[in-house]
């Protein structure tokens, strides 16, 4: 057995059954032993950003990695913002990066870039394999490294002699390590500062936002006083009926710090303390008021539920049921707007539906109106580089099975950077829903014109404007083979949504916005 | 005046007045500064490889470097594959990374990536300026470092502070090196086993397959009856009538052992010794034979000119004119085929054109007809990282100040990496044709499995095939504001050539091509 193969049967025996490919010549033995070991679902992207992307959104649905599979240096270059935002979302991916042969790569040949270089911007753990018979140990290491904490990224740089030479051995699960345990001293802290204190903020974060830990955090708002939040920064949530009505903290500073300033205490759940997305002149880079104090009940890579758990237990917080949202939204009509998606989004969309949400400025208010929804995922850009939604949407709805709806809320800006998601779509057949929200502009940016102080230019505005030549979302998509329609009001949006969630494949509807 | 009005002014005045951009937030202060200092083009691309791409089209024509906008760590990785390409082809670009304000760094912000850590992979010259004062000081250090040997990358990390901070000087030129001449006794020792040996291959890469050093390369192989042959990495040849029929090492290996297995001697003229693209199981690295001798002309950081110059001198070589190439070619009929292709091109090329050629392994015997075209430039794809194609042709017609045709020979995995360049075609109406070879697969890699010895199954064969669904490039192009067609046949696409090298903006040909 060669280490191409040794490499499939260890990944398929510790039970990584996914790969998100964009191979090259350095990865045909790869490739190759596919149709050797059955067992490995194998999704081709078109860009490695998309590949990237679709393993980040199959991780946060499927809670298990994938793998990907991307050529030498310049591969991983290219799925690095992806990977970036992976990284921030604490998604595990086995990240394979097939390189130039061991003996090949001190002649500099032009692919030959610095690989582990790359990778260690990204990646909480890395090994270059140099012989087929470690392939298969290393193997086990990246899956293990990539389940641990709250989950990682993993990078196995595979030579290509190490895929083609034989002595290749199959490696054996390693033991995944449970996410560790929140200090006592900790959970006394919380428990101490929620009785005493009546201004305290439970900032929940990571797993925090997920349904068990929300209903302790419930518990505990509801017998204290005390509030609950979610950090801007949240890849996942889960959220509708049944769920709690998180808001999270803003993303606009000075909201923030309005938002932030009545508390005296921060207990952070799983979050970091919340500082600005960017810095502003005159404006501090912190959030939280300069006096208030702030408690570290559990890390990102621990499992707030115990904690909370404990928590609860210690302060004899009583189950509490949580509250009705009331009635469900219904479908709006006349242009659209924000307020009005989100209402219709709420009114239309079907049991355990998946949000991909790179809305961007567009849609901020969006959770207001969707809470009465029934439960649904909701996925945030997590690392702030651009171009996660649609590749995250696409890998969610492998990482589901197919059998949950998955919708993209994509601002067209951020959509131009990972379009050949669209394809991949369709490839797969996926249950993907996309509503373009064509603005045809960075509008986020107009805004932030105003926040840095800088005094924009016509020269200056043109960088931020997209419809010059306008972009016809429709063409795109109809071009990489997914069906599409345009919607000028909410009321074609609403029958077109309601086409598309009653369809087994995907589909996008343009929605001409002005905001 | 800030330091982002400083760092337009320093660029300006040192000869650098375009700008290929995606800005963010903590480049609005850069961007403001355009609307107040007159000068600097900025050109919008809409995924970063797309703008570091257009930025090394842009040196390749313009011979001198442009400077790009880039948002963060993860915008900087966006861009990574074209840089990586930039850095193949000894491009110059000033490398503008736009970052978290100096303060704000710690605190781990979401967008917070190690800039420097991705930016060293490519730069061969890299500063983070973090005082206003500083920023027109090394700007002026960057244009000079850009300028370097033949071309380097010069990034310079910009904190937003720095941008925003009062204090800003603009920077005064530095002198630019004129590049390092040749070691006399390398040009002796040259000329010695030129007139002793009768196997010598003259290799050229770089600025030795331009115009001048051609004439004189011709010279020499006349008077000693050396061979002349081209480099496989290389980023820009002059062709056509009144140049050298040059042809390029094979890229297959076993093609260029036999290429090259008839020379005792090598000399490299800005050339490095040819080594294999990738490593083959069972075939050597190297593409010479083991006992030929190499002899280093000049290096690649070299200037060719003044050592073939006084080669010509030494070995008393006469005046010879370069060969006519023999009638042109006429117009093909039919199926497509590269050669048919090939020759309807020449046959249609207008006067002064640039070829971008990213056709991969269907445009591997172009330049046997396309020798007899009007004089021209051919652009290759120097670093291996797919996706320069059709970004190296936008900034090549920008650097051409939109006076030349820009062709792209254009293979459609390629294109798939960095289609968002036709939009920015549009926008600046450049006079780029794309000729889209429409094959539907990631041919290479189907060539690539034999030489791998890997047997690919039908898993496998799936991951090369772009053709479920299929993709119409048509409608891409028209999704971005480019004109486009489909041509099935020889005539239906010379027609198209013909019409679009008669109009002023953009067009894109779909020639559906078999292989």
């Amino acid at each position: 057995m060669n280490g191409a193969r040794s490499l499939v049967e260890t990944l398929l025996r510790s039970g990584v059954d996914t790969c998100f490919a964009n191979p090259g010549t350095s990865e045909m033995h790869f490739v190759a032993a596919l149709d050797q070991s059955a067992g490995m679902r194998c999704v081709l992207g078109l860009q490695e950003n998309v590949v990237t992307g679709m393993a980040d959104g199959y991780y946060r649905i499927a809670g298990k990695p994938a793998c990907t599979l991307l050529h030498c240096g310049p591969g991983l270059a290219n799925g690095l913002g992806n990977l970036h935002n992976a990284r921030r979302a604490r998604s595990g991916i086995v990240n394979i990066v097939g390189d130039q042969a061991t003996y090949h790569r001190p002649l500099d040949a032009p692919l030959t870039a610095d690989t582990e270089g790359l990778a260690r911007t990204v990646s909480g753990w890395l090994r270059t394999c140099t012989k087929s018979m470690d392939v298969g140990r290393d193997a086990a290491a990246a899956v293990q490294a990539a389940l641990t904490g709250a989950g990682q990224i993993a990078t196995l740089i595979l030579p290509s002699d190490a895929s083609w030479n034989e002595g290749g051995v199959v490696g054996n699960p390693l033991p995944t390590s449970l996410p560790a345990a929140a200090d006592p001293h900790a959970i006394e802290t919380a428990a101490r500062v929620l009785r005493e204190s009546k201004s305290v903020l439970l900032l929940l974060a990571g797993r925090a936002v997920l349904s068990e830990a929300q209903a302790l955090a419930w518990r505990i708002s509801q017998a204290t006083g005390a509030s609950l939040m979610a950090d801007y920064v949240t890849a996942h949530l889960a959220r509708g009926r049944g769920r709690l009505q998180l808001e999270r903290v803003p993303y606009n500073t000075d909201m923030a710090l309005e938002a932030l300033r009545r508390f005296d205490h921060i207990v952070l759940v799983n979050a970091k303390p919340p500082v600005g997305f960017f810095a502003y002149p005159g404006k501090p880079s912190t959030q939280y008021r300069e006096d208030a104090e702030l408690h570290v009940l559990t890390r990102p890579d621990q499992d707030p539920v115990p904690a909370l758990d404990m928590l609860v237990r210690l302060l004899q917080a009583q189950e509490v049921a949580i509250p009705d949202p009331g009635p469900r939204p219904t479908v709006a009509s006349g242009p659209p707007s924000p307020d009005k998606l989100a209402c219709t989004l709420a009114a239309l969309m079907p049991e355990n539906a998946i949000v991909s949400d790179e809305s961007i400025s567009y849609g901020r208010g969006f959770y207001r109106h969707t809470h009465a929804a029934p439960a649904h995922d909701w996925l945030h850009l997590a690392g702030g580089a651009i171009g996660d939604g649609l590749p995250v949407a696409t890998g969610a709805a492998i990482g589901a099975g197919g059998q949950r709806r998955v919708i993209s809320l994509q601002a067209d800006g951020s959509a131009m950077y990972s379009l050949q998601s669209l394809w991949t779509q369709a490839r797969e057949s996926l249950p993907n829903t996309t509503i373009l929200l064509n603005n045809r502009r960075y509008a986020i940016l107009v805004g932030e014109y105003g926040s840095v102080g800088a005094t924009p230019g016509p020269t200056a505005m043109s960088m931020l404007d997209l419809g010059d030549p306008l972009i016809s979302w429709t063409k795109l998509a109809n071009g990489m083979g997914v069906e599409a329609a345009r919607a000028e009001t909410m009321e074609e949006c609403a029958d077109l949504m309601a086409f598309s969630f009653g369809q087994p494949g995907p589909f996008l509807i343009e929605l001409m916005t002005s905001t």
